[in-house]
């Protein structure tokens, strides 16, 4: 079968012609209908420094897929061939302390697909029967391959408690990645009372709007902590979602809370961060979360039910669609910025 | 001034004219732009025998009542002649242990507007400073005199979480007065994946499909659980709002169920119910939650939100509006199951 | 191997020579250090209505169940010969609507040891890994085999942010079985104002008493509900834990419950249960929780924690201990009524 | 009477001679009976550059106060003379969103005792009425003095759920001052599985032991995150409550966590707080919760019955008495590091 491989620690990649893997015991084999190209990914692609330390070559990567599910292992008792499923990239042990309290997501043995073992830019993909998800049938297979981050959206929308916060409030989004750009779809159908999208590429800004932000604010043109507070009547917002995992950022986010609110983390910064905490979190009584990928399976139940009924259409943000073979063009749409969640089809 | 009272313990009112009233400390006249008829109403119009025990002639009676503050007593600092404002008609002490808990809305030393003092059918009516809430100018008179009825369903809704389990679910309305028809549009507007609406009575179910439901039963019909358990592939519905208060009709709410499900009980039973709670209770492990008022004043926050900005419209529920001196008309109207909410205009 | 089999569906048991069964893919083979006997074992013993409809045989039963690791299957990756476990008798599909929410403790498919198939009444028993939990050290063989039942007790205690209201409050436990004497333990060590437990069977007043109980009331000599108005000025208890099933009981435990109080429901009632919902309930805005099982495995890890740390001592409540041969006896003590918990040596 | 005056804007202070207070409408006067000196009051007496900013002289200051009623002004209904009250000296407006939202200690126009008005380093002081807490009669006056502070440690032990993470875990103070010393003994009284102090100051290490703490870490000795990491086996703590304000100690709390771990952060740093966020707090989907004062007046419920029933013993952390005249003693004491709680008396 065809797979795009990383077949040596430098940038780049390779279309391999590999055998077809064989599902073992536990396991199911999927032929893959949709990838959907993660940051992740283009870090792996571009063999930044984080890929470099983590990624062991040769590999297939990508984690964002979806299926038929062509085989099944020995000791598979409920996902049948025929089924179209949805990967859960975070393989987990079951057994740690973390995954005995319902917390699989941040297992203390977390295996991930197409980082740590073989992924699915590839015309086969094995995984766990446990990580496969049965996708609605109303769910088209490139909306299936995008279950991944549109659940990273919910996750952070609505961890722990979330959604009692977001009923009535001011939600400000900062970072108009796809998965910023699922969060403004959520938190409109979830009852926000405005969503205010924080963005700096023009692209994405437009995005956004499609996607239901009453306010976009582009903050090279001006102070969003500003902007929200005129947006609030001097208030602050109840709900900031950081996505952007700029430090500057993080730090306006808290500066742009209301007493009372709550703030997610899920952008990743690749520094320190300084925060000015008296003021911005203490005296006010923030709430700040940390978040992580999804919950399993509890994000996968929201995910799919916002997407099957059509209470979120996450179809302005696939931008592009490439055939495997062409994966080059796909990663340098990526790179340029002007893109929503870019598809591949083997 | 004008003011419909209950002058004897016997049916009937009675539109006298009485001095305007003064307000003491802390207190507020309020010119009342309207007023709106609540089943309690009903009750002490009729004089069933709830109102003849707690009921002390003579007395104006209606709570639901919205208007322009006209004078303020001394010790009155927040709220200025000319604000427009709404009332909770709940008066709290603010020192029993359920105020101390933040609970004022289950004050041991409850009073109540239009029930154990001068209420709001009147050209002028009275009340604390703090159980005025200014209303949004986005929102009209006869809207702001429905805050008390939108907050109990807002309440009944969001009551311990509830917006978390209404998010991605399908939620039951049992009985679709008033405040079950507010309910179907708020849990629309907070992310429900469907809003089944059970009620026997024609009008309202027209009301019901207006208001956003998904699905409408006529109990009279079909079994309203069969039809929830066929609307929901057998696993019950996550969330059951019970606004009936029949017992037969609580008893089905928990059948209906899913595991882990929440039930919120507004309606009000006046004989025992019998529950079946071993399979449709403790195996499932659901949640039973009682429900009284509103929230004083988070549920108005909500309130005020959902329909300042035109997330929820009650205007189809808004069926019927009299003058004051129209008041037989309006409870004629009333007793005819064929009604909305009705307002009055002194 | 010996084992107490269920081999005709009558009352009584025969204690029979089987062969040691072998662990499938996946499976664990426990040999047993130490059975504890339930409430249903006695139902299943005495074969009533309930066990007849339930069981069939021939089967061995017994689910409290504690052993050394013997052997495992394959595909067994966790949990090694020579470990020390308990056993969680649920067994869970993974796959269905309730285990993905993480609520696998009601499966819809749910399979309990001892019950649906061969249990632990017997020298070696066979459990899947994943239903197997490593125990503490410092945790004595028959303290391990009542992890089941105390986590019975833990699960009601926190169940739904328990902790949150147990703390400064009056926690009221109705129906002092071992469950309820436990959860007299467990409430005192999660920092209870006090703790009152209703019970009418003397021995088993003695063992609340012993067990933390600051207020034991014998509902055959007094109103358990003014009895617990009385220790609390008349403002009724924060907490009430139902562990009896007795309908009477349940409405009792409404009616002392205070405003906004919480009352969960582990006891089973076997006829519906008649209840006055306005004044107890609705009015109060009181929380009912249906309870079953216990989580899998965050409520181990609190009931590992609890015993190992000697933050509650259960060895009170194990009063008698018999050889599995002389079962008899123990299941004669059982209906005398003058226990705790029985447990039974291989 | 006697009240002990800033007179100037400079450090130090003056017994002054000052006519007894009235209490205004809803206001009542109090005999102070004790009043306990807190960092805040250290900070007016140095005359420290937050003091220079905020507090005009001259002013009577100290504002954690108990004491009887002597009189009650107009438009007081709950308090009456000869109760004996501690003092809640947050003085909150009751009509800003924060207050709505049930928030008075956050309101956006409070007023502090002893900070915005005259406090209680006097013979007598006045109150809002709906500030005053009536006092448990099994509390000691002294004790009723430091309701405040023990309040403002309840508050961070159980803010958001709070309960719920210390029950089975291991919890770190970080900084034993009062404060912490308190929270100590509430987390153990809470069902803490372990409680490890943080604390350089011998003095305080062994006020820590004393009040309950299992692990006393010195971390002029160790490194604290280590000691945490041995003290759990290498997973972190579950909850780490920071009453240092010290930006170092605040970035090793994060790192001693556990995944989904809880931070509650009390102290107050001075300068911008640089958090390594990646890894400490979004991979292990940390919680930090800003906390500040108490929550009126839910806490003060809390702290009364621990107190109370004696479930917490706070007198180790009272450690000197001076007479209000002696007050230069007092904050020499204050100022050597060697005290925990320091109480005056008029």
């Amino acid at each position: 079968m065809q797979a795009l491989r990383k077949v040596r620690p430098e940038p780049g990649a390779e279309l391999a012609e590999v055998p077809v893997p064989k599902p073992g015991p536990g396991e199911i084999l999927i032929e893959v209908a949709a990838a959907s190209v993660c940051g992740t990914d283009v870090h792996i692609y571009e063999w930044d420094p984080w890929a470099a330390a983590r990624i062991r070559t040769p590999m297939t990567f990508g984690h964002e897929v979806a299926g038929t599910v062509a085989a099944a292992g020995p000791e598979v008792h409920h996902i049948a061939p025929g089924a179209f499923v949805s990967a859960e990239g975070h393989v987990f042990c079951g057994f740690c302390p973390q995954c005995r309290r319902g917390r699989q997501h941040t297992c203390e043995r977390l295996r991930i697909l197409g980082v740590d073992f073989d992924g699915g830019f590839a015309q086969y993909v094995v995984l766990p029967e446990r990580n496969a998800w049965e996708v609605d049938k109303r769910i088209a297979p490139e909306v299936a391959s995008i279950h991944d981050p549109f659940g990273n959206a919910v996750h952070t929308c609505f961890i722990e408690g979330g959604a009692e916060d977001i009923v009535g409030s001011t939600v400000v989004v900062l970072g108009c990645g796809p998965i910023g750009l699922f969060a403004v779809g959520i938190c409109r159908s979830a009852g926000a009372r405005q969503v205010v999208a924080v963005e700096p590429n023009e692209f994405r800004q437009d995005l956004a709007k499609r996607m239901g932000a009453d306010v976009v604010v582009d903050p090279s043109q001006r102070d969003s902590v500003e902007a929200v507070m005129e947006a609030t009547d001097g208030h602050g917002a109840e709900v900031v979602l950081e996505m952007s995992g700029v430090p500057r950022v993080i730090d306006q986010g808290t500066r742009m809370l209301a007493g009372g609110g709550r703030m997610a983390l899920l952008g990743l910064p690749t520094e320190p961060v300084s925060l000015e905490l008296t003021d911005n979190v203490i005296f006010k009584e923030a709430r700040i979360f940390g978040v992580t990928g999804r919950e399993i399976f509890r994000t996968w139940e929201t995910t799919s039910t916002l997407l099957a009924t059509g209470m979120v259409d996450p179809s302005p943000v696939i931008t592009h669609r490439f055939a495997l073979s062409d994966y080059e063009q796909a990663f340098e749409a990526m790179a340029s910025g002007r893109t929503g969640k870019v598809i591949l089809t083997p």
